[in-house]
């Protein structure tokens, strides 16, 4: 079985930088398969980078590789990491770009503030990462503002081979991860959250999970002033806005053949406000 | 031999969904090779998504599985189906989007009103299509808004390695299919289609197709009040506007080095006369 | 091992075409591994797709096969080409699209003026190019529109089967480049050059090289009239616009965590001067 490799960039497909990584990869391992998962995270966005990867990486197979390159300080002391979870590997800048995936693994009470004033995760035993330090594994001349090409690369063609983690460098307590806004549950069953990614329907994501928040009950949704009074199942409503818990288990507003973002003029970070009903 | 699924969906490449759906597939069947047909399908365009289908089908080997996802009806009634012709598979929503592929086996007097003011093919012998009823091949948790995910993806992977069409649901005898707006012919040789489709350059594609409307002598082309006085062999013509029969057999109107699109300001659906000369 | 043909056009993704050439390759050789390098070159832009093609194709395995179609002049008497060179095979219009890897074989002098006004350049011997002239490898009907399809895919197709250049056409012993604008070196170490690129973070590429323009020592950039006073190792600095050489060895003008070029309204061919310092 030929190994996976997935991508995903905020190159954009216009310029030469996806297509060099591809080649690069190719040249070490010709077998591997190459799934793209998206190039076009907006540029140095590493919280859509970070939400994308955590959304999708539990449907790919078991020992898929995924490479995640959101790298606005390349070239400078930031880590280069590979993560090895009991479902796959992940080789990314150490810039918070995998906090969608650590999150699943680490309790709150682990992440604390680091000594530069971001968040940091102490991982527990079931991941294991490294830094990516040892340049055998490079491209024979490294440029200093293309990790992806001349290291990240070769590094996901060598674990597509076979070669284990600690080969790549030295073992890692602790990962930065992005600060990660939680609901806020306050009496009387109110939930205040935010929108977190605006899809391309215009659909707006928030960062309420049913599960967590709403796990049994209804609810009534208030955005912008606006009142949704119930939570549907689909897309298919008459009137305007609608609110539903989508196929990732996010509260989701949208709108029926329309664009929710357009229709509220929304954007990721504004209010939502859950009230649990019944 | 490896399989190969297509995959044609209104998803754009910045969302979850079609990584997703990527993901779903290769859990099942790792070995599938994966080709992405466009996800640029205009936001629910059904008809784009029709004529893209109906366009390149035909180019792929035989049994080719092809996912066609533009659902905006996920979640209520709507059929999930697999359609199997003499050249390929199709997996998609019961809503008119295979109407490219169904056109090109069932005659004109096989298509009528459902009774639910649809327009609905009677299906051939030659074509065997059934209904996604049997929840063996789905995933054990089926979101209401993402059978693309799913249902479509996993039935795709279980076509891929082997599963027969009668293995998945029910047998249909008729599939949902679009209104399908064929041009007039008038007295005097004159023709009267519409524009179908406008391609990235910009030209404009009718529904005027050359074996059926023109096989024999050479035409005049008016569009927006202005004449084209004949039909060019390839782009590269002096004088701006140009008419061809592209490379599907459409009559196309172009514009050297230029978009038609912008020049006359064009949209989908507007009138095209094609008159018949010699 | 399979095979790899990349595919780089101006078809954008929202058409049948880039799916067309998919389908008719792997009509012929399932096997082979497809690899996009880009579908978003600007309409018809030859020099874009040379630079793309250019920058890419040193990172691929030997033997990849480049199927390069950006191709304003299908159907007129322009010729198809493969050129083999020691690393890879090319398939692609003769109209200079392929000039950015020719240009890495050819020297100087042995690009002149040809009978029809363009430049051409005479070929080393360990440069093999043939005409696409033998119809047994295209497709049964060719279309006077769409070459790629119908020529080229299935020509890549044949080449990834084995079969050798030779068996295509009759070899050729020029081809079409295009102009190559080097930068000028003026008297106290002043280069001028001009931006030939501009990338999706608006970074501004120029046709500067750090190995043969500034193999040594350091520089002072000016553009648009602002002067920049060192260059950068990497894209992290204060203070806004900053020079570094970049990944592919091209002085390159960008600004930290912005565009350069929405700074600097920046568009290609515009001037760039580098002054050596010290």
């Amino acid at each position: 079985m030929s190994s996976i490799i997935t991508l995903t960039t905020d190159f954009g497909v216009s310029d030469a930088y996806v297509a060099s990584i591809k080649g690069a990869i190719l040249s070490i391992n010709p077998e591997v398969k190459l799934v793209d998962i998206s190039h076009e995270v907006e540029s140095q966005n590493v919280h859509q980078a970070s939400f994308l990867m955590g959304s999708v990486y539990p449907y790919f197979p078991k020992k898929t590789i995924h490479l995640v390159i959101v790298d606005p300080s390349v070239g400078t002391k930031r880590r280069g990491i590979l993560l090895h979870t009991p479902s796959a590997y992940f080789i990314a800048p150490d810039n918070g770009v995998l906090s969608g995936v650590i999150n699943h693994y680490v309790a709150v009470e682990d992440i604390e503030k680091a000594e530069n004033g971001k968040m940091k995760a102490n991982l527990p035993t079931e991941l294991e990462a490294v830094s990516l330090t040892n340049p055998r594994f490079w491209r024979d001349k490294v440029s200093s503002t293309f990790h992806g090409r001349d290291i990240f690369a070769p590094v996901a063609a060598a674990v597509s081979m076979g070669f284990k983690p600690v080969e790549f460098g030295e073992p890692l307590k602790w990962l930065e991860v992005l600060p990660n806004p939680k609901p806020e549950h306050h009496a009387n069953g109110i939930i205040s959250g935010n929108i977190i990614h605006i899809d391309k329907f215009g659909n707006l994501i928030t960062n309420i999970i049913k599960e967590q928040d709403l796990p049994e009950g209804s609810g009534r949704v208030r955005i912008y002033g606006r009142e949704i009074n119930r939570i549907s199942k689909n897309y298919v409503e008459t009137g305007g806005l609608l609110a539903l818990f989508n196929s990732m288990g996010h509260l989701e507003i949208a709108a029926c053949n329309a664009s929710a973002k357009a229709m509220l003029n929304a954007r990721v970070g504004d209010e939502v406000i859950l009230e649990a009903v019944g």
